[in-house]
């Protein structure tokens, strides 16, 4: 895995082809347009998301097959504004291989479009709550499903958000047990997490 | 209205004897037991509740007839440890002569006993929402209502809450329209804040 | 409504165009003028306020038509850099059909020009309280209101001030019964605040 | 689970008796020794310990039995200040079935300690992972498992640790990946966390 | 000057009684009864005042006279709960031979009370204003005066008071002109920096 | 006065005219080259100065006939990076008529260059002690005076200097008495205070 | 070396005669009374000293010869309050066998006594420079010495002070060459690091 | 030693000009590729390095002859994004004629990296630690060695970083004696600390 912030395009396509010769898969987070250009260069067949900021490459596609009815990660997140985290955390579950389920745009301000995926919540092995301003919506995921939860607060809202601490904080003190949480921002790290959990449990 | 904190038995017992002379009802904030005591021993009728450490004097009773079906403040509150300055907020309220309602132990953890206030909820004038630790209760709260919610962050938890910073940061960023905040664990001022709200209201 | 910051000139008149088909109002707040232009471009009758960065477009006018005798939000500000938080309070207002008046340039550095404003100040039905800096002009006109007042902290100034959480702290804090607070910059939320009370005062 | 911290002893010995009626199985954290006087009152099978802080009841034993080669827990501590929390969350995890190893003192100032280890955190399917001061121990940890790993930052130092905040910061921002981080001194949350990760491995 | 606190009442004594061998006067700071207790067991006539919690000693009285029409310092104080400080400033500043002026419990919450003192406020050579919670009073009284004024922020306040860091940042960002700061209750140094200025007017 | 931050050249260029018809002098804080530009549109005979960033028209420049002898305020600073803020205070005190003595680059890094200046540090009548990084020039200087010191922090540092606050910090918590602390990078505030020190003192 | 602070008696007791009977000299730092009594229940030889709150016992003294010209470590502090700290550093630099010379009570408010030791400073291999409040006296060491300073920031002061933030953020920002800094009221950190410098250099 | 960092070139290229005329060498930090022109243009022989953004100038290369058996600062850091600081102080240490040793990319996430260094570590008479993120490299480099170390926590991170206050506080606390810090990024000053210290010894 490659962190691309703070690296030029011509690093992040070096280490790529470099990490390509002896690694079957390579992932790289917050990667910019010019740095997925860089990558493809070299390997024609790697593939980037710009909402995710995420560029991958895999040797064989026969990784990516999951059984449609195995345990699944839930991703949720509260607002458009936090999909690329979301996203950042639900594709690189899926680059590991895990089955992904995504609720979006459930924040509590409307509470009643999380109800609509209490299924969803009650059946995941996993959950990452992606939410930015107050992260709330940790909190109310967790009171409501019996897995872990992965708390990424996001960087989003402005004033005395101050870049997601108060989300951080909220989630940190989450009144629901079993919520654990993850740096600011950080999708990639949650889904690690997540995938390391996922990887013991059969089907 | 005297803040009693940091005032000697003595002297709020003397404020008291002073202020009644003058005025036809006298409230005291943060009111220990000795405190309450002082005032009694001048004015035998005042009244205290050990719970929202408020002492009341009032000249007669006249004042409190509240009609059954006049508009309410809901006072709501995360947990019992919320309580203290929960009951500061509604009895204060009541002191000042507006109709209060309770939806108690309500935290985001178990979110059905909320919605078994929902009514409650959306039928308020006006609501005064109480939490400690990450403050969620207020964004639920306001999203389900119609009505201006005071969000009151208090001082429970541990940690990371840091002596209520994180409910308030919360109550600040909340995603919900219609919230403002006060001082964490100021009961006194949410009441306040609604009871000048509420005199506009006829009913 | 819509918080148009971080969101592209597209996503913005997108999200109008599709709302509009819905309502009978739209309202978008932070919006550039790029922004604001992507909205004309679908709804030509839509206006733009630079200052408030307010885009709106309404369906007719009748709904507009404000008694001039309806009890009115007073939207009182401090410094002339306080004004575009203050406008964004000041029109969302309207926007929703409270009936506004206004108080500008007030700042306790010079208190004879906020009592040029007593009158209004006393006749307010709620008053917002846009200040950046030390924030002290939400304390002062609580002291002179009898009215709900909500305190706006704003990011104007420098050092200190870090980015609006000494005025944030201060208003938090006021010595003055009856304040409530919203985040920093943020106009929108008080004046939604402030129409959940003015919907149920008669006049 | 009862939270007895601010309860006075009559009440939690109240929650308990209640909670017995109708659960098979009852703790409560941060109990003084009080507290679990007045809970084996009602409750004389009821058991305590001074250094987790934990006072618990079953109705019987049976539950308790674990296969001695079934998957396990990991809790790992930095140092002896460090082992209040460290018990209370190995103790919550064999309270609730879990199987639990420990490996206590391994602080990174004598890293060969916790290489003593190593086969242990090798075979873990969970890592709780306790450390105040700068926390380090948690990366180290992190970066030498394939298992999630719990961080629960201590209040244990002074000065420049702020009562923790050194040691959640440096969780956070673990560069190994796999970490996640509950609250300060949140043993419990990290055994709740970690026990629905465990309830879906087989063994 | 000594500054008692965190000394033993036989080391403020001692103190006391080797400086008054070669010194005229001898001031005490934030003195307890028995610290002040020693010093009069070596020095009788020595004073203490348990409000502004100062101890001090003259040899003579004659250094005291102070000329009814001297130029004056006003020491202005927001609440009863900042008297201690004020006394602190007040007490010093007319131990070092300045004329006081007294204007207490004019908080900006009626701002009435200070307007009582205008003249005194407009006259005075220099203002120390002190003040906790919001600390707006430094920036009033800094309005309506024409010499410098001296912010002395309290620990008063609770919650997001943070110990009176509320106050210092809004006076740090007052708006109105001629306003520096000291240290969170130093009533002792802003006194000190007021007297270096009074020296040099004659009068 | 006019803060020209945040005000685009053509309202600093009005502001200017407009205050010229009814006031002998106007200064302006923060301009950039732009801003001057434009007040020099309308007032040609306007001064800019692009380290201090100050721009000043006067009537006439019969005000500006300061005494030789007159007692005089030193500015201080401890670096070059520091000289903006100090050239602020320095010009804008002399805009005001005060006679100033300027000992630059003077940082306790070499002590030796600030005893240079020591008959001039203890002549003044007051003193402005301009210093980022760790703010020790302002103890040192408050030392050696026996006038008042106010401190100003920069902004000047990186790192742990967190844009000011360390600075700020050190100045609050002088050692020395006679200390008074302005707004970070505040130089006009510090002018403004002196200047009203001064304005009563003969000479 | 044992951490004492959090232990009881008879745990520092056990720990010291354990450690005694495998190494020929044990320290404990932030020892009570009551501890030190507990270890000379055990090692009637070991020592106590009540300022610098160190309990220590060597084998024999042969140890503690140290030639009276060898190379020094200078431990300066600024005021009486910061003394235990600097004996913390001082008597341990001296168990560990490093000659230590003494400058006391050299806080910069007094600069000319700081100045007296000079030679002291110039001469010093390593200095240890301890101090409080602002901290200023670090930056002025390291501007006048040739060698490492490792300054010591303490708890001393209040307000502002944040029990040592503000002293140990002057430090980190030094504009003196070759401090580095060690914990809020770590005079032993600072002694062991300077005993590893120590320990290299012959003489 | 030239601080470039908000110089101009042409001050830059002026200063160095000057100091070249009167030392025999001159050294630049933080200077920009036009500032290393700037420079050049005036002394031809001067030189760059982009990634230590270092640039200086010496009279003849004599200085730097270092014996290759001479005692060495081994230079330590975590990850490529650490090694503009780590070449600055590496750098800057061989500029004042020091020996250095050189271990990168040994961050305690793949700890075995930092074990092959193991025999470096331990023969170095003293060490920088340069780290980002949770700073975890210098607490175990300092358990490892028997020198002393300085941690300089980078700005490497995000989110809960805080721009490197996570490092920077997990250094202070470090549970490894022998460990002081230098400010955020400050490699540079952690060079200095360490060539005071390696002057005294002799090889």
């Amino acid at each position: 895995v490659v962190f691309c912030q703070n690296k030029t395009p011509e690093q992040v396509g070096g280490i790529f082809a470099r990490l390509a010769e002896s690694h079957s898969r390579v992932l790289g987070t917050r990667a910019s347009e010019a740095a997925a250009a860089a990558v493809r260069a070299n390997l024609p067949e790697a593939q980037y998301d710009p909402v995710s900021r995420l560029v991958w490459w895999k040797q064989d596609d026969s990784l990516a097959s999951v059984s449609a009815d195995a345990e699944y990660v839930l991703v949720a997140c509260a607002g458009t504004a936090d999909l690329p985290v979301a996203e950042e955390a639900a594709q690189t579950a899926e680059f590991l291989g895990c089955r992904v389920a995504r609720a979006y745009d459930v924040g509590v301000a409307g509470i009643h479009r999380l109800f609509e995926h209490l299924e969803l919540i009650q059946g995941a092995a996993a959950i990452i709550s992606v939410a930015g301003m107050e992260g709330a919506l940790t909190s109310v995921i967790a009171g409501l499903a019996a897995c872990p939860v992965i708390g990424v607060p996001t960087s989003v809202g402005y004033g005395a958000s101050f870049d997601g601490l108060a989300a951080l904080l909220a989630m940190l003190n989450s009144c629901s047990p079993g919520v654990a949480v993850v740096n600011i921002d950080n999708g990639f790290g949650a889904a690690m997490c997540v995938y390391q959990m996922m990887r013991r449990i059969p089907g």
